[in-house]
């Protein structure tokens, strides 16, 4: 059976960039890829939306996050950590595991953090020297409020705004130098629809005043050698040269559809799938402050998401991600990043009506796939 | 021109392993890659010659030397460095962004250690934690004799032995077990002649001991939930999806032909090598203790390497290694790790033997092709 890969990351890879890939290996210490290298960094930075370095790191994502702490806080200090899923958790344990002290700010799933709760926080707690967060939450579909928080630190020498822009970055916009954020992470396997491999990871001239004072040891992770060595075109290891090659080739083809013809269409696939289930009357699980990179469905009440799940698979091939935690059997979810397009949405809505229908669930039939294609229209 | 890449690192990759990672992209938590993965770590161990868990990082080979370190060792900590080389230099700046003071033994560049200078360094220092060298140092061209050093380690508990085996594993035979080593660690850019960006580490009983009292902060390279995962067929974070796959393809390759095979392979290309050169009056760098996992050639008396290196690249699309720091102009590095064959070797003496005539060099022309070329015939 053809799988369709339709998972918030890995996505599907198109295949231009998976033949750019099986080409015959090139050594890193060349000028050949040190001009593929210096071309992807550049390509990064139009789409990190930034005039700084954005580092490529071989590492996947969670490398990236690690770094961004042990390279500019020290043990002691203390950030403020938005917890509101699965990836918020992480930073709280990456923060344990260097010894950062933390407050967490508890978000229900599926919902967006309040910055003006976030403002209450700073006043009672100024010696708060990072905040931590997600651009999107992959785990809940949710975007957070990252323009609006930065307002609450940029114009602050003494605190940090750190994002895990993981599936954000590339999916919409995200503006680094605009708003005032001090650390953005991407990683390669979600809206640079590549395999995964590759973070990224940028800091603004105040986040490189944090690394001058961190007391954390690092050696891999070493944001400063990497800043160092991606200035001379190179990394201070061994690249993962393949990755790189393809991740040039992606931010070639994104160059040459713009940026806003991508999050344009990520935000059309977004509309037409919340929209597309909801005329079947399954609700999108991150109501009001949803991400476009991902489409979070609620599964029917009475109806359990693992049965969707393995529907969607075993009937047609189809793999979605299903819930985690707490989440685990209410949710199923899509990506909108990657190497998807209108006949993966349709299909995948029409997928989840036969299962339905099987399960003995009514609804209107049809009523799924007529609301996406017709919102499709607008690709 | 056509490029002939042979470099000790990255090397080239065989085109099945290329395809095979031009495939479809799939999802991480699913049942097939659970089991590609599975079956990699089982191939790998194999291949490290042990019964322990071989761990899969996403990461190049210094990333594991940094695991190495931040898992085992904690601040204070002495630790002796055996330092014949770019690599062993590094374990020496490992060592310092983690505060584990080292007592540095310098062996001359292109010499092994000598395990009795080990033995006495130990006597005079009751107090090392651990020993860190190169099985292979890929700057030199050196086998370390890993085998001897451990038997100054295996029988105590109070020191382990970390041997960084990127250009060793896969290219000669390295006894995990049998030689009681305590960490060892591979790249997949090397003898498993994969592109750049996953690294391989094992570790003992007795380093699992340390990794316990090791206060050393880690999150991304905590090798404790790489392992704790790995034996549920996975990683904590998202692994490098399509190098595994190819990884996987690979060690199916190294199944099929034998470990014994591959290792001879390796002796032989290396032996008609570095006797093809000397057949035209070039030094093999490491004499009597060379790696058979590259060669390691001492450019003629008055005679700058680079422009051997250079005229290789121009005239023959051929690219071979330089020599770093102190070997600058000295020496080239040619691998036998990676989809090289006798082709390949008998190629590169021709292509050295005509760039000398041209500069004027005086030998016996001819004499290195025609003494590699009988070697080769064993294989």
């Amino acid at each position: 059976m053809k799988n369709y890969v339709l998972t918030p990351g890995p996505v599907p890879v198109p295949e231009f960039v998976m033949l750019e890939m099986a080409k015959p290996i090139i050594h890193h210490r060349t000028e050949e890829f040190e001009a593929i290298f210096s071309k992807a960094t550049e390509g990064l930075k139009k789409v990190f939306m930034t005039k700084e370095e954005v580092l490529i790191l071989a590492s996947s994502g969670t490398g990236a996050m690690d770094a961004a702490i042990s390279n500019t806080l020290s043990k002691g200090d203390k950030a403020l950590v938005i917890n509101g899923g699965k990836f918020g958790e992480r930073w709280l344990k990456i923060c344990k595991a260097y010894g950062v002290e933390t407050i967490e700010h508890k978000v229900e799933w599926g919902h967006a953090v309040q910055p003006l709760q976030i403002k209450e926080i700073l006043k009672g707690n100024s010696d708060i020297k990072a905040i931590l967060v997600q651009a999107s939450e992959t785990s809940t579909g949710v975007e957070h409020p990252i323009k609006d928080i930065a307002k609450l630190t940029k114009d602050r020498n003494d605190i940090i705004l750190i994002v895990d822009g993981i599936t954000a970055v590339g999916a919409f916009p995200v503006e680094f130098d605009n708003w005032g954020i001090d650390i953005l992470i991407g990683g390669s396997q979600k809206a640079f629809m590549m395999p995964p491999g590759l973070a990224f990871i940028v800091l603004s001239q105040k986040a490189w005043e944090f690394s001058k004072k961190s007391d954390l040891p690092k050696f891999y992770l070493d944001l400063t050698q990497a800043h160092k060595n991606s200035l001379k075109k190179t990394s201070p290891w061994t690249p993962a040269v393949t990755l790189v090659i393809g991740l040039n080739a992606v931010l070639g083809y994104f160059d040459k559809i713009g940026l806003e013809s991508l999050f344009k269409r990520h935000a059309i696939l977004s509309e037409a799938t919340v929209e597309g289930f909801k005329a079947i009357g399954l609700e999108n699980f991150a109501e009001g402050c949803t991400s476009t990179a991902l489409s979070v469905i609620k599964a029917p009440e009475g109806v359990d998401a693992s049965l969707i799940i393995k529907g969607l698979k075993e009937k047609y091939g189809m793999i979605v991600a299903g819930g985690q935690d707490q989440a685990k059997g209410k949710i199923f979810r899509i990506t909108h990043m990657g190497y998807v397009d209108k006949g993966d949405i349709i299909a995948v809505i029409a997928g989840v009506e036969g299962i339905l229908s099987e399960l003995g669930h009514k609804f209107d039939s049809g009523a799924g796939v007529a609301k996406a294609t017709s919102i499709l229209d607008k690709l």
